[in-house]
């Protein structure tokens, strides 16, 4: 079924502003899935189709959901793909460098004309096979979204903000821990913000729930008036609640049923179960 | 060095309330400890001096502080300890059964005189080795107190959320789950509260700490007006607070020099490091 980095960020994003998808495609590509897509208004000048198959992962989950592995990645035509963007897409403002090998992200962001706000995701794959070409990144960027487990792997240290310390002094300005159910962690130049995860007591799947979470985080930025700081811990909030959606459906079968409403209601329930 | 629940959730709760302590030491008791206990005003005619070997209980933690194992386990003047209450306890109104076997969790409630709001901890040794008795008092407690790992043994359900839904059969209105270093979660009669954790970038030892956030708790709520709904969340963010100090010392060598300054400090910036 469709998923991948881009298709969850993108949809996440689209609850709140156009978002611009860059990415590849075989041409076994249903239709059925362009038309998500165009559904969700996204961008699809950046979506190349190309002769071959259409990247394909599968995988399955522990009991608790906390970890994934990997049955079978088919590369397909992403084994050649070089991302280009559309001259329509180099003055966007947020950018989002999803999960893909470190040295495409790069390629990206050499394309952007001053975009304001670029964040990277990434995933423990690169850090294991393009570790130089990771730090290489995210010299370059705002802010780095990985999860604990891989930051513990990218600096060796077990306490979450020891970490997120030594990672600041890689680069990144903002840096963003994912702790799956138990929420995530922002630093930024105003200091940590503890985000909650929506209390969820069925999770159908997991899978994109951290794409969807930095998507619509990037979204929601993108739509805000005000500075960065004054905007990302409602951001982040945000992307929490569409990733909970995301986590209540397999692949993205819920995520794109859900209405703004629902968004809105989730936000406000998250305010209420954290005040004190 | 000095331990045990009922020393941590004492000294915890001494900063928001007279605490009366209820236990046993041998007479190899170090009298240092008896005064550190009075120097935080803790009343001591519920701790019975005894002839033989103080408990004694040492482990070793994981590199990242989220597992312990226990190396050694003595009971001492344990082994015979039939707690009993001094006639001025028994009108207390806010009690805390510690971990310890629930059968005397059980027989200190049976000595109590219509206390207002009764809260019993646990540890995974009972759940192993007297289920029956654990069962038997959680039906006539208000709140039950345990850890992630140990709300999944009792329901085998993987979802804590789940969990909670099936220990609130059992007899609590007040369920409240502790997950270490990623904060609480509290389910009551107005729905759940995301309790974060205090940001501490070293642990130096976690032993006490579920304890010390207990008992902070319940030393708060004794102290404060109103209803137990409306003080419950405040109270859990000062037994968070508590906790935060609890691991920054070995045993209980930080949470004795704690100024109350310091914890209303961190009190405030747990409300900032939450608010979006």
């Amino acid at each position: 079924m469709l998923g991948g980095s881009a298709s969850h960020a993108a949809v996440a994003a689209s609850f709140f502003n156009p978002a611009r998808l860059v990415g590849v495609v075989g041409n076994d590509f249903p239709k059925r899935y362009v038309d998500l897509y165009r559904r969700h208004k996204i961008d699809l000048e950046g979506l190349q189709i190309v002769p071959g198959k259409t990247f394909h992962w599968s995988g399955e989950y522990e009991i608790n959901m906390n970890h994934r592995r990997t049955l079978l990645t088919e590369l397909g035509v992403f084994e050649t793909f070089t991302p280009k963007l559309p001259e329509s897409y180099r003055e966007s403002r947020f950018v989002l460098l999803a999960n893909i090998a470190p040295s495409l992200q790069h390629h990206v962001l050499t394309q952007m004309k001053r975009p304001r706000f670029v964040v990277a995701d990434t995933m423990d794959l690169w850090l294991n096979i393009a570790l130089p070409d990771l730090l290489k990144l995210i010299k370059q960027i705002d802010g780095f979204v990985l999860n604990d487990s891989e930051a513990h792997q990218l600096t060796k240290e077990d306490n979450v903000f020891a970490a997120i310390r030594k990672i600041h002094r890689l680069g990144p300005r903002y840096v963003i821990i994912k702790k799956g159910s138990h929420g995530s962690i922002l630093s930024g130049p105003r200091g940590f913000f503890i985000c909650p995860a929506y209390p969820l007591s069925r999770v159908v799947d997991p899978t994109g729930a951290g794409d969807s979470f930095v998507g619509g985080m990037m979204g929601w930025l993108a739509r805000a008036r005000g500075s960065i700081d004054d905007n990302i811990r409602k951001a982040m909030v945000y992307g929490s609640v569409v990733a909970s959606f995301c986590c209540e459906g397999f692949g993205l079968l819920r995520t794109t049923r859900v209405r703004p409403v629902e968004i809105e209601n989730r936000f406000r329930e998250l305010r209420k179960l954290t005040n004190f």
